[in-house]
Formats: C-alpha cells, sequence, structure tokens
C-alpha cells in the first residue's frame, strides 16, 4: 500500500500515521519527494480499511499494491480450480455449454427444451423458477413447482440443473434439489446472501452485476470462498455501457483479466449481453475464443410464446448451428467438447 | 405503444401480430411507409411485456410511449405527496436534513454525534448498524444493539431516525424500532425485499442504484406503492460513470426530472456521491438549488477515527457551516428550514 | 418518425404541428389514447432536425423508426461492400491483418518489423507518423519523414501501407503516399476532416470514438459517404466504460449489429482496448470468431524500447502464435487467411 | 511515482529497471515486501511516459503520485487565475453570465437575443457561427457572415462576444472578430488545433470532451498554457452515462474538484447538459450553488423557430427569472452579480 502525503503535514499528524500503521504490524518506508512524500507499507494490507488512513489531515491519498481478495486470487492459488457439478467438470481443460429456457412455464415446455439441448450437446440444463422483474406487473416464476419440472428434465435426459435463488429463502428451499444455483447480477452484492452461500457446499455460478468491478466481483467470490464454499464459478453476462443499439455489451476482456488474476473458471452468457437471438452465436463463438470454460445461452422450444427473454432465446436449428461452431473453435483451443 | 414492423412481414406474421395486439384489448393504428409499417397501440399498454411482441418475425422493434410505471406517476397523481416520518414532513415546501455517522460505533459517538446534528438544526438522525461491504473483512455493523443506541439518542434529541435494512429479517426486526428505514443502493432491486416493505406501512427512503436509470429506479418504487406502502422517499446518491477523480458522479439532472415524472419527494445525499469532505458543502448546496426536498449527510465527532466512511464524514464546524449555507439557499427557493 | 403529443395540447399547437409535418412532405398518421396522442409520419424523415418539432409546446417527445444514416444502411445497400486496398480486399469473405509498430521510430525499426508481420502472414502494414498525445510533453511522431521511411518499408515488402492523419493538412500532406489512412477515435466526430476526407477517394479506416454510439459511427461514415468517398472501413478499439482494469472494453457486440445495419466492413483493433500484450490475442481471436472482417495489432522488434505504446505491442513470437491461431479460427468461419 | 515488481522478477530485469530510472535523474526507494517490492521514485515525474517503464517484464504496474499536468495544477499556482474577456473578469469573486443563441440564424434573431440578454444582466453575449452537427444534413452555421452579425450585437449592446471554432483555419479566420473563442467538446482532443490555441492569447472556453476525464480535461489546457496562452476557462457541459432519461449528466462534482486542482475558472454550461429548457434554470442553479464561476446558457427569442437546440433555448421569461435567480444565490456565496 502507498500512502501519498502533503510535504507540509504537520508533525502532528504525521506521528498520528506512522502510530496507526504501526499498529497494523506493517513497516513503513518513506520516500521524500520535492512535493509529496510517499509511504510504501509492506506486509498484509489486505485486511486495512483505507478510509482510516484516509481521513488524517495530510493525507492526499492512499493507493493498494496488493489485491484485496486472497482466496480468489491466483498468487496463493496458482493451478486451475475445477469445480464439479454432477458428473460434469468446470474449469481446466473441459467446455461446459449450459442451455435452456430463461424461465420454467409448464412440463412440456421443459421436457422439449431439455430433449433439445440435449440432442445437440449440452452439459447442463438451465431453467428460471423465480425471475428478478423490474416490473412488479410481470411474470415471477413458478417456484418450488418449477424445481419439481425441473428435476423431471434431469431425470429424463441426465443432465445436470442450475436454477437462480434470489433470497436466503430460496437457497435454503432450492438448494437441495439443484446441482447449482446462480446468484443474478443483481444479488452479486446481497452480501447476506454469499455469506449463507458460503455456508454451503453447493456450486455456485456468480454472474458479474451490471456494472461490478473486475476487483468487486472478485470480493463477492472471496465472501463465498471466505465461509468455505470453494465451489464458485464466475460468469460474465454484459456491462451497462451508454450504447443503446443494444442491453448490454458482453465484456470479453475479462475472460484473459479473470484468468489472470484468479483461479476460478469463468463462464460467457452471450444472451443477456445481447438481447437478441442472432447476436447470440457470433458472440458465444467470440466467448470460446477469448478463452472462456464454457458459454451459458438460453434454448425455448417457441420463443415466440416465452414468458421471458424471448428475444434472445435460441429455436432448435440455430441452437444446433451453435453448438457445431462452438465444437470446432473449441478444437482451435484445445479442448475437449463434442457436440452431437 | 409503437410497433415497427419490416415492410416484408409475411401476412401470416402480421395476423399473429395483430391477434395478440388484440387479446391485449389494445386498438391498433397502422401507418404503412415505404420502408417500415407502423403500429400505433392505444390503451393500457403499462402491463405490456415488450419482450412477447418483439419475438414474432417481422417486428423490429417496440418503443414505449406511456411510462410502464402507473402509481408513481405523477401523470395519475399530479400534486406532490408529503411523507410523514414522526413529526418531519418531507416534501412540498419543506426541506429535510438528515445527518449523523454512516455506522453506530457506540455509546459516546452516538450521543455526540446526536447532539451535533440537532444543534445545527438536522431534523432527522442516520445511523447504519448493518453495512453492505464490499470486502467480508471490514467493519458490518453493530446490528440491534445499534438500533437501541439509535433508539436513546431519539429519546434524548427528539430526532426521528433512519436505519438501512439490508434483508427481510432486518426488516422485521428493526422496523418496528424505527421511524424510517433506508434501502441502499445495492438493494435497489432486491425485489422480494420491495414487496415485504411494501406490505408495511413504514416511511422508506429508496436509494437509487449504483448505475440504476431514473426508470428502473422508478419501477423499484412501484414495487413499494404497489404493496400498498406510499411513504416513498427518492434519494439520489451518485452513480457510477467512468471518471476516478471521485468515487460516483452525483447526478442533479436527476433532481428536476424526478419532480417532473413523480409526486415522490426526493433527496440528495452529497456524501457517498463524492467520497470527500470537502466535496459535501458545495454538492449540498447545488442538490437543494436543485429543488431537492432535503439533504442526507454524515457527520462524525472524530471522523479520523470513524469505523467506516470516514473521508466523507463533516466535522462540527463544516457540519455548522453547511448548514448556515443551507439554510440560506433554501430562503432562495422559499423553503422553510432553520439552522440554529 | 413517431411524435408523442400531449392529450392537452392547445388546439392552436396541434395545428401548428401538423402544419410543420405538412412542410416536410410528411403524411401524419394520428391514434388518439387515453393520456397521449401518438401521431406517426410516414416519408423520409432521415433529414428531419428531430428538436424543431421537440419545440412546439404540447410535444412530450419524438422518436425517430427510421435510421438517420442513408448511404450507410445496408437497407438501401443489402449486399457487403469490399474495399480494395491496393492488391489486398477488405470485406466479403476476406480477412485482412493489419499489423506493425504503434510508432514509426527510426528506420531499422520499421524495417524490421515490416519484414516481421510480413513473415507471418500480414496483409498490411500500420505504423504512425503522427500521434494524438494526450501529454504536451509525450513523444508526437516523426510527420513526412516517417511516410518515407513507411514507403520504404512496402517497397521491400510489398504490403499495402496505413497511416493516421488528424488534420487536413496531414490530409493533404500524407495522403497521396499512403493506400490508406487511419481517422483515429479522437478524430470520429472531427467533421470538417470527414468532409475533406469524403471529397478524396483514399479508403480509409474510421475508428470508433471513444465513446461514441454506433448511430454517431455510423453518422461520421456517412459524412465521409455522402461526400462521394466510399471506401469505408469500419474499426472497433474499445470503448470507455467505467471499469479500471484495462483501458477500454472491447465492444464485439459491435461486430454483429454493424453486419446488421450496414454494408461497410469492419476491423477490431484488439491492441488499443485492452493496453496489454497478453490480451492481444484472445481478443484478437475472439473479434475473428464474432465475425470482424480484420484485425489490426501492435507489432514491434522491442517492444521494451518503443516510444509509444509499448505494452499493447507484441514480440516476434507472440505475434507468430496469434497468426497461427486466426488462421484457424478463420477456417471454421469459412474465411480465406494463411499465415505463413 | 509508485513501480509495482513481481517478487521474482529477474536480477537482469531488475537492473535495467533500475538503470532506467535513473537516466531519468529520479531517485529510486525500494521496499522489499512478501509478495511485491514497490519502488518510489521522487523527482519530476510529469514527464515519465508510463508506458515505458511498463513494457520491463516483472514490472507488474506504474501508478503516478504526481499529477502529469504542472501550468495547469494549483501546486504551482496557488491563487485564482483571472481571464479578462474585454471589460468582463472570469474567475476570483465574480460571476459570469454568457447567453444567446445557439447558433447565429441572421440578424433579426442575433440582434433580439442580444437586447434580451443584455436586459436581464447577461455579462457576455454567446452564438455560434460554425455547428458541430452529428448529421451532414444539419443545418452548418452562417460562418463568417455570422461574426458579422455578433460584432454589430456586441457594438449595440457593449458585450463581449464568444464564438466556436472547430479547425485551425476557422481559428485565424474568426479569432481577431471575437473577445473569447469556444472549443467544442468534440475539440478538446484536437491536440494540432490546443496547439495552434496555445500560439495566440485569445481567451479560451474550453469545454470538457463528452466523456473526458478530469485530468484528460486539463492535460488539454496545459497544452495551450504549454504554448503560452494563459487565459483558459474550463467549461463543464455534462458527461455521457448509462442514464437515457436526458442527453448527459452535469457532472458537479468537478467544479470543487477543479477548483482544488487547479487556479483556472470552470464556468457551467447548464443547457447542453439536460437538453431540456426547464432543466437549464434548476441546474443553472445548482452549478452556481456549487462554486462555478459563471453559466453559459441559451437565449433565442423564439426557440421553437431556432434552427439548432431549440428544445434547451429559453425564452425570454424564462431567461428573466433565471437571472434573478442566479443574483439570489450569487448573494449567498458572496460573489457579485446583478440581474437588472
Amino acid at each position: 500500500m502507498i500512502i501519498k502525503v502533503d510535504e507540509n503535514i504537520s508533525q502532528e499528524n504525521m506521528e498520528k500515521l506512522l502510530k496507526r500503521v504501526e499498529e497494523l504490524n506493517l513497516k513503513p518506508h518513506l520516500s521524500y519527494g520535492t512535493e509529496y512524500t510517499i509511504i510504501g507499507l509492506v506486509g498484509d494490507t489486505s485486511v486495512i480499511d483505507v478510509n482510516r488512513v484516509l481521513t488524517i489531515e495530510g493525507v492526499l491519498d492512499v493507493q493498494r499494491v496488493q489485491e484485496p481478495y486472497k482466496r480468489a486470487s491466483r498468487k496463493f492459488h496458482p493451478e486451475d480450480t475445477i469445480v464439479k457439478v454432477g458428473n460434469v467438470e468446470i474449469g481446466g481443460n473441459n467446455l461446459v455449454m449450459m442451455a435452456g429456457p430463461c424461465s420454467v412455464e409448464n412440463e412440456e415446455q421443459i421436457m422439449t427444451a431439455a430433449r433439445i439441448v440435449k440432442k445437440y450437446g449440452a452439459t447442463m440444463l438451465r431453467g428460471g423458477v423465480v425471475k428478478p422483474r423490474t416490473s412488479p406487473y410481470a411474470f415471477q416464476g413458478l417456484g418450488m413447482e418449477g424445481i419439481e419440472l425441473m428435476k423431471k428434465a434431469k431425470e429424463e435426459t441426465g443432465l445436470p440443473i442450475i436454477c437462480e435463488v434470489m433470497s436466503i429463502s430460496q437457497l435454503h428451499e432450492f438448494g437441495p434439489h439443484v446441482d447449482m444455483i446462480q446468484l443474478g447480477a443483481r444479488n452479486m452484492q446481497n452480501f447476506d446472501l454469499l455469506k449463507e452461500v458460503g455456508k454451503t457446499n453447493i456450486p455456485v455460478l456468480l454472474k458479474r452485476g451490471l456494472s461490478a468491478t473486475i476487483e468487486e466481483w472478485l470480493m463477492s467470490a472471496e465472501y463465498i470462498l471466505a465461509g468455505g464454499n470453494e465451489n464458485v464459478v464466475l460468469c460474465e453476462r454484459g456491462i451497462r455501457t451508454y450504447e443503446t443499439a443494444y442491453r448490454n455489451v458482453l465484456d470479453l476482456n475479462a475472460v484473459p483479466m479473470i484468468k489472470k488474476l484468479t483461479h476460478l473458471p469463468i463462464i460467457v452468457d452471450s444472451a443477456h449481453s445481447t438481447g437478441k437471438y442472432w447476436m447470440v452465436e457470433p458472440l458465444g463463438m467470440a466467448g470460446v475464443a477469448a478463452g472462456a470454460d464454457g458459454l451459458m445461452v438460453e434454448v425455448h422450444p417457441e420463443p415466440d410464446k416465452a414468458l421471458s427473454d424471448g428475444p434472445q432465446s435460441l429455436k432448435e436449428d440455430v441452437f444446433k448451428h451453435l453448438m457445431e461452431n462452438v465444437e470446432k473453435i473449441a478444437n482451435v483451443l484445445g479442448k475437449s467438447f463434442k457436440a452431437k
């Protein structure tokens, strides 16, 4: 940690500052410049609250040198983490394809969707039973009834299932029935929920918040890891920008950066980041090419009857085409994946 | 609602589209152009899920003409809403000053802070007992013990108290003891929590999400209003942008825009939007000048000992100066407020 | 174009509005709703200044249905444009690789760089001779001396050359000597320069502005096309967001969207969007996978001696690896490209 | 400047790094940590190109401690700069009101506008004669003919005049005839133009770029100051964000921050940041309350006939109301200003 101090800081404040540093078991190294004095702190600074230092008069700025996360950092865990979800492995040399409808709507819909995604090589089945809806007047999901339908689809296809949970009570209600839970963008900083997830061993897909920084995202992963749950997979799903031509901008810079900073796997959701079905394939292929450990897409037997996210849902033929191309790109990268 | 249709849409899809419109009890008006056909829909379109229309092939775009919120709209409720919090009125011709420490830390700290803010004319006492912290290793708040301290401060000063809640269980735990609850930026779209708040009658301060649009913010207010709780006050607290010179950008455009779109009061938090104590006064004054119904600021007896948000907390003399200036600006706008 | 009118508009203003519409040779279609009246305008609305309509009292909003650009629109030019630069074709089924140093520094540097990029299959040589530098104290480029060196490199390698111009005088000075000019992000809306480029026939690479929308970008292309120069190639180079982990966010959503909206080719610059050499390859591969017509990357014989953009410049071995992977991805997409 | 180095950096690279530091006449202070080594550099680091250091293998990050601008910095010029424009002083304890139409359209329009703004106390007359228009099909301004009309308006009212220039040739053409030139948001980083302005002594209003950081803005001011022209006034005019409810977000955080970092005056344009006439007054008042040295607003005798920016132009009565309120807010801040 670097502390930038005004050259005219009072002796009293300088002493206060150095005393505070000492209390934190850190060793200060001072460099006196013509305009500023710089104090370099050496030791474990990850737990320091920057604000505690910033409030001393004469302190102009505090910059971290060390990442504020530890368990999520590749520094302390150089090898890739591989998360096991049923018989599926996420991370390492594997490519995982999570596909299925945005929302579980009824038995026929989910069973048909499950058969389609299985047919072309998907490795996991997704399907929401609760939906974070901007409008209180929109379809809100089937709840536990939807979980039962997902289990039925799993029974037939053998695909592990992943469902979103939005609250602690849903975590406890749905958690024991699914193979993986998803924490949505709006809950990335629902810290009470993160802590509770940390107490379980359920594999979790942690979506990036709508305008979360990479660091905030990894800090949220740290919350879960710090609780003892190491089965964390990250999911890039687009960030909010000024651009209005599409819903979000898929941030593929995040893929190599995440690979550099952390050992956790990352998958790419090319549906929510675009909002349009014809953008899902090119951006899905781009995600795999950028090095993602998998994709999440939405498949619906009849998108124009979907109760949610119809415009970004893929029909059978579009999904088939995507899967064939994903296989080819995976081959280029030396990853094991087979569309059927 | 306006539907933009490709001139080459198939007859089958056009019929499907018009049938779907009919089912929604809306009347379509068609304008045939050279490149596009435009369908204007008249009737109550606030409950339509845009996506249901967008998925029909040949439909290029759907644009709302009507706001998707009803209860929050000034259109249906032209006069200003005045929210009563104890003996304090928020909205209309009043100016409310909410002040106090970021976090309740101990009895001496909160009692001293309460006396300071009372002394210079604050009308409400703020103080957090749970904190949404980015890091799992940071101070997390005193919980119910803090609530007891806030009640003690209220008893002595007579100031109504406002505390943040982050979950449904905290809502039920803290709600009966406080005069107003605060929903933080990270919970603006915690829809389950919004619904639960809607079932109560507790006045609520709804902070704008870190990168929430005006429309999303009003939709979140709509969730609470739709549940039956009409005591909603909005709070602008800065938005996330590319600028790194300060933590957030206080969006004062929001003040006149919110006044135009909704009848709900809006107050301005000039502390979180800037992160620096010396910016709180100029931006607080700017907020009042822009027409806000009040301010929220952080006051701490000794900011450099604060366990959270020290750098943006005001000392006694800075707070006094702010209050005197706020009184003068309030006078310019014909609002009733007296610093003491 | 859709005009949203207050139901309580005065008769006088409604007449004024309809008269103004008439003067523009547009036919209005009125839909009277319960809260708003909607006027659909049919005809060529691309030249209407929205503001002229918005200022009439009672007009609440004006929304375009038609794109404001014509010559750049795929609607009026369905087949892909192929831009010829020397013996290189950009667009259609081709993949172009533009590579070379950020800045031309001296003869040895540019000749070595040119040989490297030629060796592994690059199809064009890039090299800046003027640089838009944020700081007045930074290296500003060799100017015409650099152009002479680029020509020398072209002579030896046979690669067509592309150089940036930042002003009208540079356009006239450098233009006759290069095969393609580049307009940088900061000049995307230098309208006088765009108009002047429009009067020439020099192929132009138009970079997207730092925070330009897709529509603004295409409007800038329209400026050049409207002047008569049809040799326009677009270049996505990252947009500004709140994220600080990298310099910009490469917006690959733009690739399929640009392909949908316009017939002009698009290439991807994966160097400026990331700022780090180890991100250039994964994002370059992602760009090709998303459907771009080519890549622009920076290659320098000794990046750590580069006078500009060293951290994002590729060494020979990294460039070789990139080219081999680009060839494989190009094959997946059925595009003709060969790394040597 | 702080250099963050990998603990495992090779001895060879460490030596290369230290040698490069030495060549720059900087003294390195090393702090060896458990995971990183930190090197603090003391001396004049403002001219260092960060990239030259970053390219050495083992160097992980470089952070500036010192601002990269010198002449614009308050550090080296603590007292406020006061820029004289004719008989008007900008900065210090003065409040300047620049008002007039967006574009000069014809003699009657500009003379009427000039009389209105003079009548209610404006201290400068604005009026564009060239316009940066997104669309090649929109009104582009009267050019030199407009300058003549501005001079006529100046003759009658005595108000100094300010006009935008977009290129070096316009600078030389219009410069000698106006009292102040304006560099628009799109030209904030037109570095060739900045350099040329730096060679003159014409007072210049430098608008902040559409998504320029505070630091980039001050670096552009530095370009002009470095050339020898010290008459630089900054103008905040709104930044681009994700919000679509208004055109831009007026960033009033910039006002106290600019006052902290630089000695140059800052004025606020509350018209372009909002795009709507009814937002101009509340945000103009907010700008003055935040500490701005003046405002720029658009006044048009008949906004609904304006050839540009009609929706954000003020009619006579709205302008009168604004000026009366600005006077009151100025009084609160102890600034000298009188609406008449």
